[in-house]
């Protein structure tokens, strides 16, 4: 693919879901499946998922349809899944902890190495044989171990100093989890996590439907 | 509002952010803005947001600019954040107990009233006061209690049978952190939060800016 193309951030987050839907078709052994096969078990139409596809060179053959197999390990190969990324955590409260036993991330290569927070009650614990150190030596491990990835679970307060400083000492990505989009004047890549926006969508949906059953009630006892 | 109004996905996914924004907005002592200031902040066109708002009616004046907190307070209830609803999680690993322990949420009116799961391990332990119940008293429950929301953290293979149990219980709305897009028979609403979606699209990205720092480099050294 080349390097220049642009893709839209809109494909891009439909490629993990591609991702994840062959996944499961390997898991239920399936090798073959056709486009509007795909498209209905996902639930977009398959000119979608052509298009989508076609902007990484395509992958199906015509009255064929596509090997799942082939196609899944193409798509975690767009991903940068065939990579190996080390990983450190910042924040181990309740969310880094989880985090950090989240072994399916491992497996799908991003290696935790370090875990980091200011609290003296949880410097010197472990998880997963990893041991909780102290942030000030954050920078220095960092740098010795070439850390890719930051998953960031600190106080909103905190967050934007550490991500400028772990993007100056090196790091490429940084995965938030605080609430505020971290808008860095660097060029590390910067993937936010809002878990109350999502929260609130609920809600609001939950609210909308309300209103509309009520709607409906009123009127039919008019 | 219509309750028969069509609103976007789109917008409704924004509306968290402005939510967001105004609150640190508020926090600061800030008692009024523009929606070209509103707009600089937050990244999008202030013609976006004058656009996002009328959806609601709009609220703002002209040549005065946003009141901040009627604004706030505005967008709280479109969200349906000045209801209080009752939550159970179902589900009380490690990222269960984390989000059990997130007292943003409660104050923002999802009141966590019970624990449900399998692991007898885990069974009979409280958290923030709260019990963990076993998951065969959950019918009971969430019946009594008229429980609207729950937090999903189950295994994939567990997760839909216990959303379409809770569905025909009359929970409202569920909150899913399960690697697997819930489409129910029912009309009970769900909201997906796939992390392992957003790591994979952060590795994308990674990788993306690596290849485009390398083709510069050769592209330098031709």
């Amino acid at each position: 693919m080349p390097a220049n193309r642009r893709i839209s951030m809109a494909v891009i987050r439909r490629l993990p879901r591609y991702y994840r839907y062959l996944g499961e078709l390997l898991e239920n052994g399936i090798k073959r499946i056709s486009s509007k096969e795909l498209s209905e078990r996902m639930g977009v139409t398959a000119s979608q998922i052509r298009q989508d596809l076609n902007n990484f060179g395509g992958f199906g053959q015509q009255g064929y349809g596509y090997n799942v197999e082939y196609l899944y390990k193409e798509i975690a190969k767009i991903l940068g899944l065939d990579n190996k990324y080390k990983v450190i955590i910042v924040g181990v409260g309740n969310l880094g902890q989880a985090l950090a036993n989240y072994v399916k991330f491992e497996e799908r290569g991003f290696v935790l190495c370090g875990l980091f927070d200011v609290n003296p009650r949880l410097i010197g614990m472990t998880i997963r044989g990893i041991e909780v150190k102290d942030i000030d030596e954050m920078e220095a491990f960092v740098k010795e171990n070439k850390i890719d990835i930051a998953y960031l679970t600190l106080p909103k307060s905190k967050v934007r100093k550490v991500a400028e400083d772990l993007a100056s000492w090196g790091v490429k990505g940084l995965w938030n989890f605080s609430p505020v989009d971290l808008d860095l004047s660097s060029d590390v890549i910067v993937e936010d996590v809002h878990l109350s926006d999502s929260l609130m969508t609920l809600s609001y949906r939950i609210n909308r439907q309300m209103q509309k059953k009520e709607a409906q009630l009123k009127k039919l006892h008019k």
